[in-house]
């Protein structure tokens, strides 16, 4: 029996699950895969061989497509993981054959004030420490293969500065000058090292590197994890890695990864990174793992090649894209969906009474800003503050139902939300047109997310005329128009001059035409602004900038500053996290 | 049929073994060891549950305990690597119970110049890309834990210099006063990263950490990895990391790891890592690998553990230890014997005719500086470079002699060595007393290790007086002292001022009374000076600083400036290393 979520900490609940956990072979018959197929990472963990599977089931039916949203979240989030595990469990207990993919947490939220991303309560992923501890290595071989590219980088600009034409001729190297004020890559750690933010690299003598302003960011926000994620296959990989910008020449011209000679050494890296991972949830349905965290910055969704496998091994997959609908579901839409070329037929926005409130600001809810705990007064019951917020929840639903996709409400109830703020945020959203089904997953698992289940296996049954937002010939400024109106609820984009000149260029230049359009914009509010709540009305969207990830084939409209290192609070989670010695188990984690 | 190696790359050797590799599964079955105790990542790699194998062999005798060291080697190594796996391979054609355990190989090095130390030709450990590529993750585990370390101590200086006293209370903080100016611990990459030598961090406002000079070195020279070498237990790791001093306050009280409460995080992410990781050699003989190389500041063995679990496997244990016998031999006789509490029978002593010949400066054999290539002229036959060079040979023979080990001189031959050449060397050898082989085994594998074989198994049959160069008690000065006359050659030892204090202050306090004495002197000659060559005699070894690391419990004297950070050169691996896109295999290693 699991324990109580309501008398333990989650850490203690997933221990006491692993105990009658599933080995990674027995995973793996259940889920039709042969034996060399799984490469097992201890006894519950595999990797899962993609060339190898999608060699065998090229040809198999896909599964139900179901993707898992959310409202415009508090700092803490609404439990978007929590519910993308129950709901896998509810379908579980329905006898389905489900599987879902999640991301992999980050180093730094899981050591610092969010915790992991391994659910909560009676909806978890286990083995938690091996989950939220870098799990089989991809965040470490994307870091391992990042931070190459700048070996190589700094390398070359000092040995093109102390050697002349000559010299490097005779190792084979032509001169590449590089421009030291043109460097767009920075390191990575998977911590939030906010003293790491901006360095000066390279002090010393001749042999010392080249000094320079350079900076660390976290490694689940690298290029190299974006093509992690949208990565169709090995070769695509390759190929991407070695287009990767990381500088500029002194005439303009782009210095990439191929250039540096160190795109297929980063890919050797990368080379397991590549195969999505299997673990399983405390009631032992298969729950794959892949890509990065990071909607605001990168594509921040699970994998591409873990939604083909697992769209091929299951008759229902639930796949979680990060943060609200307008940036995780609107990147799931109109590019994820893209990549994949496969129909989305359900997307469950989970939303909390929690969350809702703190959308109420017209109401007079309080603000609730990052880095703090949730103001006391949101555990209160407070129809108005809920009714007021429910608007920002609305506005979630709209986006969902441009799409064509069938949007279900997940309620995602916490112990102190009161019968009556549930019967209320029950009513608005279904006065909307979209199923609604209130999930008591953290609390019941499984069994508490059957009105979800049954909900998204009903929508699953409808037809879907799904649609893009934008066409693939759609040039750039239209697609920030139309994400800016229709996801977003501005009356329209004003662009800084230097975005406005980007504009021109890369809707003129070829080469990017094929190039994903992927906003970045703060989470935490629809708007530009995080303190913004709601669902605001009569306010235009800025483009400072246009950033262009060459390898990943991002063009990316700046909506605002959004930091690529997080900083460590005052109270981190590392603090409570230890081992026991006599048996090697990891406590504190959450 | 293994592919010639006078014909084929290594890499090209190791895919094609690879081919006929044995499941992790029969390697450990072929081990005695249970299915519970192998933790298998992928089919072919294992990590081994150290608690449970110790647990449930705690009792059962131990096997010959059988050392590889080898001359003061040339920068790129003198085939010791090579050497151990091939004895292992000679010992296995010999029907012979046998394990070696081997260091895991530092990213920097295998992306530079040097390779990866996976051995060579038909002496190599598989699968290659994974040995070279990071194994199982334990280096990546050792950067992450010892980075929290520097994200702990960066943020709290940013909390301590932005909040009083009553807002660090709220959090169950009290004020640590560290001192900006004396923090002892740097980042780390396991890169060769000379860009990120000297570094300024912090820089920004009140919220991007502390401005304050920095650095990174390399991973495997971090102390977490010499706390993995010599930790004999999980409890002994966790409190060994708890101990790290990573900066003084400005009382000059050391500021550790438990201080900043992360040293549970620290060793949560090294749960894994402790155990030791089982792979092959091409022709099927189960090798450990364990903890990272740099025995020239940690202390470059492969780890406690690792020989622990395998002298209880295996009739014979072979252990590798770094650079040459004054470095890696010296740590392991006085050091790790002594936490083993084992007693070694016998140490294998690898030379080669082109390394001796560069040792023979007094005859006039031309330098051979690092990051160059072997002057042509060491490929051709010269008697008299050997025969003067053989002295350092002798040299490190004595040393192992005053251990009352047996030394077996193994040499190891390249295809450009001449008979002459060859019956030249054995005369000098056998001449000292030694034993002596000539080994093929980079040619012919284990058949090419017949006779080294046969020469280690007849000295283990002979009885050992095994003595420490040192007692527990003997005080450091002392110690440095002998091992300056006895094992370096020198005629004595100088301190600086600033080491004549501390070696006072190390002397009178009772807390460093257990701290074991870790020399850090260049592997490149048998003094503190790289460029002297030999067997020098009639000089004096200065000191001038004497480190102390808290955690690992070393005290390090140190003569002369060793770099923690190497440079990576204009024609490194990376250059040459792909993978095959429809394979995922990776090509180009060495």
């Amino acid at each position: 029996m699991p324990l109580d979520p309501t008398e333990h900490p989650d850490w203690e609940i997933a221990l006491e699950a692993e105990s009658r956990m599933k080995t990674c072979y027995q995973l793996g018959e259940e889920l039709g895969l042969t034996k060399e197929e799984l490469l097992p990472y201890g006894h519950y963990i595999a990797k899962v061989d993609y060339l190898k599977v999608m060699e065998r089931l090229r040809d198999a039916p896909d599964g139900k497509f179901i993707e898992v949203t959310g409202i415009t979240p508090t700092p803490l989030g609404e439990g978007k993981s929590t519910t993308t595990i129950g709901l896998l469990q509810g379908l579980g207990r329905r006898k389905k054959r489900v599987t879902a993919c999640i991301r992999q947490p980050s180093g730094g939220p899981t050591m610092n004030i969010k915790g992991s991303a391994a659910g909560g309560g009676l909806s978890q992923v286990i083995p938690l420490a091996e989950f939220s501890l870098g799990l089989t290595g991809d965040i470490n071989a994307v870091m391992n293969a990042h931070n190459l590219a700048m070996v190589a980088l700094t390398a070359r600009l000092q040995h093109e500065r102390n050697y002349d034409d000559e010299r490097l001729a005779k190792v084979g190297l032509r001169r590449l000058n590089i421009d030291p004020t043109r460097v767009e890559m920075g390191w990575v750690i998977d911590f939030c090292a906010q003293a790491l933010r901006n360095i000066i690299i390279g002090i010393g003598g001749r042999m010392d590197g080249y000094m320079m302003q350079s900076r660390f960011q976290i490694a689940s926000s690298s290029e190299v994890m974006a093509i992690l994620a949208v990565a169709r296959s090995l070769e695509d990989l390759r190929q991407r890695i070695g287009q990767i910008i990381v500088a500029y020449d002194k005439k303009d011209r782009p210095i990439t990864c191929e250039d540096l000679e160190v795109a297929g050494a980063m890919t050797a890296w990368l080379r397991s990174a590549i195969n999505p991972n299997l673990i399983q949830t405390i009631e032992g349905q298969p729950c794959f793992v892949h890509a990065g965290p990071f909607a605001n910055i990168a594509i921040g969704q699970s994998s591409v090649i873990g939604d083909q496998i697992c769209l091929k091994l299951a008759d229902y997959h639930i796949t979680e894209s990060g943060f609200g609908a307008d940036i995780g579901f609107e990147k799931f839409w109109n590019v994820k969906c893209r990549y994949l070329g496969k129909v989305p037929h359900v997307s469950v926005i989970t939303a909390t009474i929690r969350g809702l409130k703190h959308h109420g600001v017209t109401a007079g809810a309080p603000p609730c800003p990052p880095g703090r705990p949730i103001p006391k007064e949101y555990f209160e019951e407070n129809l108005a503050w809920l009714e007021a917020g429910a608007a920002n929840l609305l506005h979630h639903i709209n986006i969902v139902k441009k799409s064509g996709v069938h949007p279900v409400v997940a309620i995602n109830v916490f112990p102190t939300d009161t019968p009556a703020e549930i019967r209320l945020l029950r009513r608005i959203a279904e006065q909307s047109g979209a199923r609604v089904a209130v999930s008591n997953h953290w609390r019941y698992g499984g069994e508490g997310a059957l009105e979800l289940a049954d909900a998204v296996l009903d929508a699953c049954e409808q037809p879907v005329s799904f649609r893009y937002l934008y066409e693939d010939d759609t040039p750039l400024s239209e697609r920030i128009e139309k994400i800016a109106r229709e996801v977003y609820g501005a009356d329209g984009v004003e662009y800084s001059r230097e975005a406005e000149a980007k504009l021109k260029e890369f809707e003129n230049n070829p080469k990017y035409r094929d190039f994903a359009t992927m906003m970045v914009k703060t989470h935490l509010s629809l708007t530009h602004d995080p303190t913004i709540k709601g669902a605001p009305k009569g306010w235009t969207l800025p483009i400072k900038d246009i950033l262009v990830y060459g390898g990943a084939r991002f063009l990316c409209p700046m909506a605002g500053e959004i930091s690529l290192m997080p900083g460590t609070g005052s109270d981190p989670a590392f603090r409570r996290i230890d081992v026991d010695v006599k048996t090697g188990r990891v406590t504190g984690l959450f």
